[in-house]
């Protein structure tokens, strides 16, 4: 499958890559301290602009600590709705890469199921409300 | 909130379509047995070929009796896809649809109840195998 | 529309419910220490063992102090994956009432804004990761 | 593929699980009379809660005669839920196993491909609803 | 993997098929000016009926000039909705297919780029406009 | 319903908002040429930073004349991707407000037909070919 997946669209090389790009994949090692650029990053280089607007919006709201940007949330719960988000639209290479990236900043493997197991009990009562056609509860106002 | 809708796209009025449109629209409400257009089908409406297009597939896919297509499903059966997979797409029209038609093939209250729960139930398994990135299970195959 | 709704599948009464079902409203209000019951488990009611499925389930996860059950997880953070989960799959019912929770747990609204933000990228970068088709980084393995 | 995802989580070995764990296995065996446990489960024991929370609701769901749960439903046409669902997700691994348990079930090769064709059918016509954003048909109530 | 695959679903071969599938497999060929028949096609070729109404379909809307239909839209735009809708869905398939119809149809790597990055963009605020249950903005209607 | 959702994120309110903020809402009126701030950037607003990672990158993507990017779709197209997207997730203020917008650019509404009858093919397509589990086609590479 990997000849045919090559043949649509190939990967930037990271030896290889100029200006901007090359700029990008640096910013990109140095602010996740890995030694590699994910493949994520090379395929969307292909369009340069693309690379540049992903990149500083996953920096902000990922890395608020290497942008001065105010986060009232943790690194692990950031990764947490990474891994949340991904498994419900099963996305094969984002739960790969975050379910990798929340196990380093210490999520267990046991904690992993729970944040699995409660991502697919809300796929289950979502579509349950969904398919109830459910009308929001009427609530006093949050002050 | 119907205002600013109307404002997209307004509804074909059955009274005064004519050619293709009509003809489909009295087809419609033969095949289904109704006295009315429903909303979906006038709004489709607004571009012919479309609505040739998607009534074309849905009388040969819902109503194989009326185009001496061979089903191997019952009604109901049929039905109660409809109702799994517009839950799983929160598909609101489509739900109230498909509910409203299933309950007038006979499925009681309690049986949609089992519907959605297994619907739901699978909605949760999906993002548990996805978020799990698991292989398929190796089995002799099925002759 | 609520009219339409309800002809569907009306809300079980709490004030006439009996049996399991009334044991299931009362352990829900005292769990949750709420004074009604939500649309939710009113409507998943009409199916007995369903309402009993979900809510056996939900309480597991959502509540372990009321079962005993180990949790890894704490209350927030398990509302935040809440909320990740139904703004991907776009569940109006199920946004109101996890956001209304969040917010009692002491979210605010601009730590809201961050979640959904964060929700908001992976949901961008997973149709990138699909639509380019990109294989899994090929890592040293966690030990 | 399969180096980097056994990294993540590896499967738990059915031949040393212990505890509930190695109860539940025995059950999934016996309740759907197969003579291994499918990776599902032998991946989500990693959080033996989990396992639990998941197998209690699939049993009562899709094995009402092996928990004493009235079933208004088929077991063919519960899994033909499974597929309409698993499909409309993209979920692999579903697809893959439901669609295995459907035909042994008797589900052959045409009438899987008219659940297939039907499901198709209605994600065409959800998205048509959604992006027309069609008002719900206005209709008696049913009684 | 592909052993299981094939087990549950054979494709149908070209050599062998007849008749009707005979028929749409030439069409196929011809229309789209290919020398094999994908194996989209001869999969679902399992069901006559399902390969005729999924064709038929597809060639009406994709290939209006070999059916006289009136199409607002050129061939390359016809593919990038296809291209946007598949990364939605993460369908692989459909993403290797179109993918590399669109560059048949001269879609460069870069204007590729551009379109998945667009189709990301509103994957990110779909989720934020749910999440949020932001209300339309009250307009005056287009004439 | 709309008591409910404001008590959860209620908008920011134009008059009254300041630095950033401010300077934001005044740059979305002057790039989309319009006279009032869409309820999806005041409601986002409630988090300066999101308001701030959202807009810039809808800004370069949507509005590239305005950031001196280069972009080789045209603003019509660029519309439709989000039309067709929004379609499939969905989601309703989006739908209606790239509907409006696309409509602004010239696409009649015969033609929005056209765009939500390919999504709604390609929906159809995606989940055919994700319920067969079908394999990519084996193709000579693209030069």
């Amino acid at each position: 499958m990997s000849d045919t997946r090559a043949a649509t669209v190939p990967l930037v090389d990271e030896a290889t890559a100029i200006g901007k790009v090359a700029e990008i994949f640096a910013d990109i090692k140095q602010t996740k301290n890995i030694d590699f650029v994910p493949h994520f990053w090379r395929v969307i280089a292909t369009n340069p602009t693309q690379l540049e607007v992903v990149w500083t919006s996953l920096k902000r709201l990922m890395h608020p600590e290497a942008t001065k940007t105010e986060s009232l949330l943790d690194p692990r719960t950031r990764e947490i709705i990474a891994i949340a988000v991904s498994a419900t639209n099963g996305c094969n290479y984002c739960i790969n890469s975050h379910t990798t990236a929340a196990m380093k900043l210490g999520l267990s493997r046991e904690a992993l199921g729970e944040v699995l197991a409660i991502a697919g009990l809300f796929n289950m009562t979502n579509s349950l409300a969904d398919g109830y056609q459910i009308e929001p509860d009427v609530r006093p106002p949050l002050e």
